[in-house]
């Protein structure tokens, strides 16, 4: 296909695909004529997968020039894409805490992890974001003991399960754009669920007795 | 206490401080001379409020602005507060999809709402979100039916009720600021926990047999 159709199929403006072209992080078309080149679906699926994650995904350019480097290594392994894709996400958030709070989170996050026997890495960019995020809720809402992880553990240990089976499959197929796909759409889809469940339940415990919700799931 | 303890106590610089002081998103100190004033407890906790939706948050200083009015209105139940933050979080996520791939992932998206009975708003910030990444996953996994969505239901309909019940405890006791540190981070940390099992689980899939992890959670 042309530039132009390649526009009109990713929804990108010709500048913007311009641009990635000109930054290595989509191949080059072939050569067609002077000024002209020829693109496949390759190029399309390239450019989706920019597309997601910079918009939906909100990743800066610099977090999806290392995704993009990680989907085309093919000696790496996936729970190193994994590893890269984490720290696309969880990096450069600074957190306004001392090293006081922190270190309280901290503890909390070990003993809740090694009470689950969880097998993971205490220096990654995920950790040092949980780390800062407890800290904050347990600065706010007063010293917290582990049983305020308790349900977010219970949550994410079945799904955490079902996920890595579905990405190893994935991988089996080596279809590593589809896992970094996975991996951070369903990050969002997550955090929308949590929100509209809140959203559910905050509404049945401010109804008075005779309201309700609707028949069925609708406008609200 | 002074501007400078305000500024070693919350971590910011002060002219970060004078700056939201400015903007009136920090009430003014009680004026001691001419160029001096002095701050109390609710100064220090406002800037942390704010301090921790900016950067850990990763929220911009127009959704904080929003965030805070809402806050302080005495007048907003617990329901619309939620809503603001909600609008706060997902708002300005621009989907590089077209109409077809969006309605698909909303019909998917209503009859899994319906299934659970789910009383909320199909015009919220949130809904918009869930469905441009469910799109997202459509368009690169193949077309996907309701049961995509099922382990991220079970997973946020436990959390999303026992939310919703401490919230409502912390309205009663008219900590609003306490509500919205716990939706925006338990939102980071329910991310963050979901990386982690999966790395655990994915660690857990490509060992040989005879490996395995350490006897307690530790360094990976």
């Amino acid at each position: 296909m042309r530039m132009s159709d390649l526009s009109r199929r990713s929804g990108l403006p010709v500048p913007t695909i311009k641009f990635y072209l000109r930054a290595g992080l989509v191949a080059a078309g072939t050569r067609t004529a002077q000024n002209q080149a020829r693109y496949d679906e390759c190029h399309l699926r390239r450019l989706r997968l920019i597309a997601i994650l910079t918009t939906v995904g909100r990743l800066g350019l610099a977090a999806v020039r290392e995704i993009l480097a990680a989907v085309d290594d093919p000696n790496l392994s996936l729970v190193r894409l994994h590893e890269v894709v984490g720290a696309a996400l969880f990096a450069g958030r600074p957190v306004p805490l001392d090293d006081g709070p922190l270190s309280r989170a901290g503890a909390t996050i070990d003993r809740s992890l090694a009470g689950r026997g969880w097998w993971v890495d205490r220096h990654s960019a995920g950790h040092a974001t949980l780390t800062g995020a407890l800290a904050a809720v347990q600065q706010f809402a007063g010293e917290a003991d582990v049983a305020i992880l308790a349900p977010y553990l219970d949550a994410v240990e079945a799904l955490g399960h079902q996920e890595a089976a579905a990405l190893a499959k994935q991988d089996a197929e080596s279809d590593r754009a589809t896992i970094v796909v996975r991996i951070v759409m369903f990050d969002v889809i997550l955090d929308a669920l949590r929100f509209v469940a809140q959203e559910h339940f905050l509404r049945l415990e401010s109804v008075s007795p005779g309201e309700g919700p609707p028949e069925r799931s609708g406008r609200g």
